[in-house]
Formats: structure tokens, sequence, C-alpha cells
């Protein structure tokens, strides 16, 4: 029995809702994997009828999720299960049940995939200014899951890595203001990030020898240092570690010649020194079908790489491609990880 | 009658000559626009013979230049006038005439175009290195041409864009270390460069209302401020600046989702704050076509988007795409500038 993909709900007032029920009505045509929604069916109807839609909803219970094959169900309904916090939002307007109600599908989403009842963890857009308003006290998603999958014996170490059908990207600094960035990286960091991306790309994409692609942090990768040493004294011993540890890697590479048709295919996943040298040749390529995926947990995790798009939050406007493509490749990435 | 281009021969040991032959090889398939090398018969013929190719050559004199319709010559031969430097490397070793005969040349040629008997300059990719070893004392290509263009009224401001058929970008900051672009991005910078791009955009591009996108510094465009104060310091004063003159930009954005398709539809020119955010879009989308043009000086210039390529040079694996691109673009904005 293929395990189902647990969704959460994500911000109410956003267009996670939107984009949920358009993934579901795809499920057909796009070959979308069975998936529940931890949620508030009363909600979901709501905001379905609000589109317009005829949506058939499920409810089920937390217990049920392990028991019951959801393949079959997934065909006729939505499945939901009620996480206790109902939501209230309008389209646009986050309110006082927003956090409760973006945050206790996290945990419950995390609870199902650990106690195995899920496959992977699917989480639809947040928004990070309501739950700190609210008290939320974690950087980000990421970070909070991250915080609900340690364990007494271990804490990981999340990593993000952008991927798509034409290029996988890894940014070893990520939201920083980019004087920071070049202040706060190391060689640690890039040693630290490349294992991780090496073990998950071998456990949960069924890619045996990784192939990985450093960039240089300078223009030309520093050229000999006449634009710059960190390339010389950060990322080229870095790499020399890693290859000591007979990982497949080389660079520091000039970060604009790495990107283009043929460079992408010698490598299987790229990683550059800060945000927009990674977010800027993964979104240009593949904007609408980009997906976030959480490297460095005890579970899988993807989620679409996009906002809670409040202005266009229940007008139907909201393109379901990048949950699509999130839910899809947890599906494949459970699949490999089953098959290892 | 339109005028010719005038080609350089660029550092005579590199693939500056065997692009040169394959462009004019290729000129009726790729609809090439007359061009004339400004080089040494005798040089380019032993490199046609080396390559094991048929090539008929015209020698003219500086003279000629001017008088002839060089049209119809271009298609039974290619032009060379000799610039007095004799050219004797073997592909690959940089000789002692290397340098004057690759600085030679850019000299004749912009005599040539400024005194109206060329449309264009397009330049063979030099090898700075062997240039530096002669006592050349520019930092690069476009600096002397800069200086060659010099009057005592004027000091032309070069500007670099980067051209393709789907995207044009300029960097405000171009070889310099990640570390210092930072520290010298100005809102002057900025805006001296927009004035630049936005002036030859309608005079050599023939476009009337240029629309100017600029980048965000930081991830996100700093997200206001908690991810880097710059772009709100430093390149929003300078957006409202331009806005001021009528100029239609918009900025500072989101670098990572400026270049996917859609976005790149409402905007004529990219302009981005360093090297590789400019350059990573460009040659991720168009590596074998980008055309390397300098806008600020008194005439038309534009170069192959790549370097001497010593390893390859002589072995007739050198691709003329874009070499070929930049005299395309050169023929067309001197179109441009004629009609304007």
């Amino acid at each position: 029995m293929v395990k189902p993909i647990a969704l959460t709900l994500g911000e109410p007032a956003g267009i996670g809702p939107d984009i949920t029920i358009a993934a579901w009505l795809r499920r057909k045509n796009d070959a979308v994997p069975p998936f529940y929604l931890l949620g508030d069916s009363a909600f979901i109807a709501a905001r379905a009828k609000l589109l317009g839609l005829d949506l058939p909803l499920l409810d089920l219970s937390l217990a049920e999720v392990g028991q019951k094959d959801l393949s079959q169900i997934f065909n006729e309904a939505l499945p939901i299960v009620a996480t206790g916090h109902p939501a209230t939002a309008h389209p646009g307007h986050p309110d006082d049940n927003s956090a409760p109600a973006a945050i206790g599908s996290i945990r419950h989403a995390v609870n199902d995939v650990v106690a195995g009842h899920a496959g992977a963890v699917v989480t639809n857009p947040i928004a990070k200014s309501v739950l700190y308003r609210a008290g939320f006290a974690h950087p980000g998603h990421t970070e909070f899951l991250a915080e609900l999958a340690a364990t007494n014996s271990n804490a990981p170490q999340p990593v993000m890595l952008l991927w798509s059908p034409d290029l996988a990207v890894v940014p070893v600094t990520i939201h920083l203001p980019l004087r920071d960035a070049i202040t706060m990286l190391s060689s640690r960091m890039i040693v630290d990030t490349v294992r991780i991306v090496v073990a998950d790309l071998r456990s949960r994409f069924g890619i045996t020898s990784p192939r990985i692609a450093v960039s240089g942090l300078n223009p030309h990768a520093g050229e000999d240092g006449s634009l710059g040493t960190e390339d010389q004294t950060i990322v080229a011993p870095a790499v020399a570690i890693l290859r000591a540890e007979a990982i497949d890697v080389k660079g520091p590479l000039p970060a604009d010649t790495m990107f283009h048709e043929a460079a992408r295919r010698t490598y299987d996943c790229a990683i550059c020194m800060y945000h927009d040298q990674a977010l800027i040749p993964v979104k240009t390529l593949a904007f609408d079908r980009a997906v976030n995926v959480t490297l460095g947990l005890p579970f899988i995790r993807t989620s679409p790489d996009h906002g809670t798009a409040f202005d266009i939050a229940g007008t139907g406007r909201a393109d379901p491609s990048s949950l699509i493509a999130a839910l899809s490749l947890a599906a494949r990435m459970a699949a490999s990880t089953r098959s290892a």
C-alpha cells in the first residue's frame, strides 16, 4: 500500500486552499498522487463554493489515515483530516485563527509522517508575518519542521534544494543580506551542505553517485584571486575536503557559465554560494514548475515555490502547477526511498 | 551604400582568425552582413590552410575601404586591410608580434568607424595578459576603445550590455570582487548607467520608449530592509531620480523572479547590480548567441561573448555563432542609427 501524502493547509487566507482544490480536480489529468489535507472541511467547502466549484469532500479521522488505503478514496473525494483548529479567514485577510490553523496543520502532518502513516509532507505557503504576530518563534517553515523532527540524539540540519526538471540547485547561504552572506560563508558550511545533499540524492532520489557542481562566489570564480580571494580561501578548500571523501564534486566554477544546457548535463545538483546565484537560474528556466525540497530531515518534505499570494486568493486565478509538481516529486522521492 | 563592419583581428594565437574565416564561409547561410578584417592576409591564409579550408582573400588598402562598395566584394572574397603589424603567432601560442597586431587592428578599426568608412566595430577576443606583458595599460578592451574615442570635450563612459534574442542585461558593476561591488555600488552609478542605456536603446536600437527593469541587490530586493538596506538606500532612490526624468523604469525588483519568460516581456533591458546577477540569466538562456555590446561610445561596437579559447585555436572546433550574432546585431544597430 503506497502511503498518501500529508498536505498542510498553509495560511488559510492565502491561495493554499485554492491550489489544493485545483490540484485535486486535476488528479486524473496530471496524475496527481493521493494526498489528504490536514485542515477543516467546512472551510474548504466554503472556499470551493466561493470559487464556484463542485467539490466532493471526505472527512477522515487521524486514526483512519494509517489504516485505510486512500488511493481509491482519493479518486472519489478530497480527503480531509480535521486538526481541531478551525479556519475562518477570508481570502486575503488573515484573522485570529490563521496562526493556530496553519501551525496545527504542520504539527499533525509531521506526526503522521513520523508515525509512518504518510509517505511525505507537502506544505502549502504560510505567511510568516501572521505567525510572528501570534508568537511563532521560528525564522520560517523549514526551521519549524526541523524542530518538530528533532530528537534527543539528533538535531536535523535542514538544507533547501530548489528542484525543477531542468536544474536542481542548493544555496549554501539563504535569507541573508548579500553583504552578510559573503561574510558568513565558510568552508565548513559548504562541506556540511554538500554532504547532506549527496546523502539525500542517494537515499531519496535514487542517484547512486551524485555529481555535484560548486559555484564560485566572485565573478569568474575570482579569476585566480584578481576578482576576490574567497574562491581560493573558502570554496576551493571545501571542494578539496569533499573530493577526499570520494564525492564527485567540481568547483569553484564561474557561476555565469554553469547553467546553460550543455553545462547542466554534467552534474546532478549545483551548490551555490548565495540566494540569487541559485534562484536566478532555476526560476529563469522553470518559474512555474520549481519545487522547494527540504533535505536533511528524517522525512520527505516538499512545497510549492511561491508564497501566499493574498492578492489573488479566492479569485480562481491561482496556478496549482508548482503544488502539483511538489506532490509529484514527493511521491517520486517516497518511491525511491522505499526501493533504496 | 551600406557601410561595411570593421572587424578586428583579436589575439592572433586565439580563435579569432578561426571564427572570422568560419563566419565568412557562412555568409550566405547565416546572412552575415559585409565586413572586412583589419589584419594580415598572409596570416589568415596560413590559418585557413591549417584548417584545410579554401579561402579566397582580397587585399584592400585603408583608402579603398571608404571608397568601394564592399557588398559585392564580400560575396566573392574575405576583404582584408593590412594594418602594418604582421601576425606570426601559432595557435595557442602568442608571440612577440601578438600585442602590436591586436592593438594596431583595434586602432585602425576605430579610425575607420570615426571617419565614417565603417558602420560599426566588431572586436575579436584579445588576451589581456598578453597585452599587459607588452605594456598595454588599460583594464580591458572596452576602456581602450573609450580612450580611442575620447576627444577634448567628451570622455565616453562605456556601459556593457549583454544582448541575446531572449534577454538584454546591463551590470552596473562588472569585474570586481563581489564584496567590493556591494561597497562601490551607488545611486549615481545606477542613474548614470540607466541614462546611457536609455539613450542608446533609443538611438541605436530604435526603441522609442525603452522599458527598464532594475534588480535589487539583496535577496527578495531586501524584503523591506529585513534582508539588507541597500535596496532602500541606494537602488530605490536611483529609480526615483530616473522616474522623475520620465524614464519608464521599475525596481528594485527581486532578481530571482525577473527573468522568466512572462517577466521578460515586460521590459526591454534589465539593469543588474553585479556581474553574476546579470550574466547568469543571459548565459543560461542564450549561451552561444549572447553578444557583448558597448553602449555610451560615439560609435557602434559589439563583440562575441567569449574569450580567445587558446586550447581549441587552429583545430576547427571553434563555434562562430557568437561572432555571427555580434556582426548581425552591429548591422542592425547601424541600420537603426541611420534611420533615427
